[in-house]
């Protein structure tokens, strides 16, 4: 990594560095960029099992990617970070059922503490859809819609060029939209939510499905022979290979997708939607799929214009690169 | 009615009057207002059925309301419609079953034509909602949710204080939201709107699906005997008389219109829910419920704030003075 060299003319603010952090169920992602969101540095680290140990757990992700930077004669200007679940406009986690150990805590304080630095914290896919927003595959949509596709379903609205923060800053939540009232039981605990059948998890449902259809040999085999141990990757590797049941679980998910975001896109009017989160990955075997059935779907399809409904152009660490450009805005907003 | 004096040191805009015009498919509604929202006058006519003649009949509610202005010794500065359906940022309806002698046209243009007057349009539910969000129950809050319940189901999204348009000025279409996807077939030709179940049109199929397990004798009765004729009204003539299978229907009804809102809550974040068009009339029978169902939808339901589900202030004439509104707005930004 090279020191940026400030050109003639430009200020502080646009060679600055910040710390963008993902905090996920499973693993922690942070990031430095700046404001053109190159990722300079990257460090992943698993979540701490116990839910007190998450906020440090956090913190020493931060303090680690700020020990590379300082080894290389540079410093953070700011940390921003993610955080699933419902997060209020002053950076508090209120719900967040995968995070427990950062529920009711100002997790920004918690860093700008540790690392004397400012912080501000913000739901995690609201910061994938700033990243895609300003940077990726929404730039120059005034109305947008972002949704994260991992275990569960995160999302961000872009409303008039801005993020839809909401009354309490709990807007954006497309995964808990109702959208097959009688179908499978969410993470949430509520019966038929579009994350059920949408994300990680609910591509897992289905195969189960087909499975308990007597089809699904290869995915069950990938799975170790137990039905409950399916998950979306044993889906990928069948996928990979061509696997024909594959196929049918992926093209059973893809109508799903597409009718969640028919809805989305009713209520919305957006000019594009961007499919982000781990399940990136996959979007080349589901994204044609969708794009046909949302037409279909969606109200008036055929006296609209065609919604684009592309992969997010920075995948899985959307997040964290929006992260680090929020605390890049608030240091230059002073 | 008496001629509006203005006061020393008020202009023009203050005591401007404007027609505004809310076109259903059964009846077009006209009013005039000033900016207070008062009604100072009203017609009712019915919508013709020719396609080809609803045009004519629309400038025929505008024409015979300024006459009487006319008669008082006044002029209206300008004329809003509302009409129902996708309509674009220029006012042409893309996408209206319910009114087929709209579609295509630019009907604000063909009011200008007829009435020399400047005239702007825009969807029915969502001139509602700037009512509302102005003058009535939504006043004061920077993010708010319209629903118009009628045969169908219209919606205006407030967010930042404003209506929120989208890309094409489509957005806010709640009631083709997919809700149960397996549900009721929805007038759209889709299976499982949250119109199909939350609607009058909706409230009829509950009632309907009463009866058809052999309850709901009261309803059936009023109805003529035969299911396919109940509607809303019936339903409501039983509720009056306290008939028990009635409180049955609404109460499967108040937990439909409850499950969209809490989607609608979950995704958008709002300070209020507002109910309009014409099922206002029922309100105190359902909104009781609706408002403690929606607390277990919702996402973290028991974390957030509780949002209050509230009848509209204008009730079924929301989307009039809305127009009135909006045209006001056009003429005092020249």
């Amino acid at each position: 990594m090279t020191q940026p060299q400030p050109l003639a003319g430009t200020d502080q603010a646009t060679t600055a560095l910040a710390i963008g952090i993902d905090v996920g169920g499973t693993k922690i992602l942070g990031v430095v960029t700046g404001a053109d969101g190159v990722i300079a540095n990257r460090l992943m680290a698993p979540t701490p099992k116990e839910p007190e140990r998450v906020p440090d757990g956090i913190a020493a992700v931060a303090v680690e990617l700020r020990n590379r930077m300082v080894a290389d004669g540079l410093e953070p200007a700011a940390v921003g970070v993610g955080v699933p679940g419902l997060v209020d406009h002053e950076g508090v986690l209120h719900y967040g059922p995968n995070v427990p150990g950062v529920v009711g805590l100002d997790i920004a304080g918690h860093l700008r503490g540790r690392l004397d630095l400012p912080a501000v914290a913000d739901n995690d896919a609201s910061l994938a859809a700033v990243a895609e927003h300003r940077l990726g595959a929404a730039r120059g949509y005034e109305h947008a819609i972002i949704v994260t596709q991992g275990t569960g379903i995160g999302g961000g609205l872009i409303v008039n060029n801005a993020l839809l923060h909401g009354a309490n800053g709990f807007a954006g939540e497309p995964g808990h939209m109702l959208i097959d009232r009688f179908g499978p039981r969410c993470a949430c605990g509520t019966q038929g939510c579009w994350e059920a059948l949408a994300s990680g998890a609910g591509l897992a449902n289905l195969a189960r499905q087909v499975i308990a259809e007597g089809r699904g040999a290869r995915i069950l085999e990938l799975a170790g022979g137990d039905p409950g141990h399916v998950r979306g990757e044993h889906i990928a590797e069948a996928l990979d290979e061509r696997d024909p049941d594959a196929l049918v679980v992926i093209d059973k998910f893809a109508w799903w997708v597409a009718q969640g975001l028919a809805s989305l896109i009713t209520l919305l009017d957006p000019g594009i939607v961007v499919l982000g989160g781990g399940l990136t990955a996959l979007s080349d075997s589901f994204i044609p799929d969708v794009q046909d059935r949302v037409v279909d779907a969606v109200l008036g399809g055929a006296y609209r214009p065609v919604v684009p409904v592309v992969p997010a152009e920075f995948g899985a660490e959307a997040g964290a690169v929006g992260g680090s450009l929020l605390a890049l805005d608030v240091v230059a907003a002073g």
